[in-house]
């Protein structure tokens, strides 16, 4: 079977890089990664190489290339079905992805305002307006989903739906959003799982600074 | 089994509900559709009472409830493997996906300036900055897989990848921003389906005006 390989960005920044990145090695799932950092200025041309978007992550497997975060999920998933990358009951899975794509196409204002940096000492910003809705749907989100399961993850073990609110677990932090007993339980239970650990050592050690997401 | 139901806004204006709706049509899965017009001001209280998200589209089915267009369709694909709504071979599906999420996730210059609105009368409009590159790479991506396929649907037979864009087809006559004569070709094929008629026919003849919608 040919090797898949994941092409990514900055640990540090890359919040989309992340979401595959984590879902596909908490889940064991063997892959290569390709880490080309931000460029200065306009669209990376290695990423128009890459990508048909000219964005990243992108996934190649032999001559097929998937893009978008959560259809290369999909597609690791369909590769490897007994990975466990979504739950095994259809009730949960259908909920899984619900709020994974409430986190793909929504959120906007928590996203812009509050760009993932792993590396940023926790300190509150002034926020626009949208974002404190944004926190609080994502807290129901999680609390519902906790609830339903048990935790400590959204669907009981880690799945693809923790991998999409990954960035957002870091957002929580560093801009201090979240005090809620709950909501910092599950985000300790993420901030410890070994892949997280994992990105966010790399992460640590990057030397590239992308001054727009030094908010 | 449960009976499928799919509530949805304005067949005139509502796109998010349109791409399940013409997904599920179109592959001849049985389901029961109710309609609740766009209230004036904030959101539907019913919108609310129905879906966590307070936004339509959103499917019941028993007790379970499904909210996010391209969700329902997953949902509906798992409940109905036999219907088509997704390409039968790997590598086309997460083409679709791709593509699919590209529209979840994107393109949010054009679908800011130009609302989806079957009853407009073709007009060209002045173009904010952002949709031109808009259109331009969702011509890529129907010139690309019409290519690969051969038509007139995007992987062949009408998928789930169609009805994630035929709100685009709407929009791209309504506000005259094509003139290529494939893209051209493809929209007549969407515009002549059976599914299409049907939803159209119905916003047609629907009396609700909504005039944030009317650019
Ligand atoms: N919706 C896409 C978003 C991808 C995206 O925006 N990626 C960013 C990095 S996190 C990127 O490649 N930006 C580079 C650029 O736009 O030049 C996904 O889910 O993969
Ligand atoms: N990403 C969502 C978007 C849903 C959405 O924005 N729906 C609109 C109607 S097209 C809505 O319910 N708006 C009502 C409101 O916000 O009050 C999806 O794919 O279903």
């Amino acid at each position: 079977m040919d090797e898949l390989t994941l092409y990514i960005a900055n640990k540090n920044y890359s919040s989309w890089s992340f979401r595959p990145w984590i879902a596909m090695t908490a889940a064991g799932v063997p892959f290569r990664e390709e880490l080309i950092p931000f460029g200065p200025g306009a669209t990376h041309p290695r990423f128009l190489e890459l990508s048909p978007t000219g964005r990243v992550p992108v996934l190649h497997h032999g001559t097929v290339r998937v893009w978008e975060s959560l259809a290369i999920i999909e597609y690791v998933a369909e590769v490897y079905p007994d990975a466990g990358l979504w739950p095994a009951d259809r009730e949960s899975r259908s909920l899984a992805r619900s709020i994974s794509m409430e986190m793909l196409s929504g959120f906007r204002a928590l996203r812009g305002a509050c760009p993932m940096n792993l590396r940023r000492p926790i300190k509150a910003i002034e926020l626009p307006g949208g974002v404190t809705a944004d926190v609080a749907r994502i807290e129901t989100i999680w609390r519902d989903m906790l609830h339903r399961s048990g935790g400590p993850f959204l669907f009981g073990a880690f799945s693809a739906a923790d991998a999409m609110f990954a960035p957002v677990v870091n957002r929580f932090s560093a801009y201090d959003l979240v005090c809620d007993a709950e909501t910092i339980a599950y985000m300790d239970a993420m901030r410890t799982h070994p892949a997280w650990r994992a990105w966010e050592e790399a992460a640590l050690a990057e030397p590239w600074i992308v001054p727009e997401d030094e908010a």
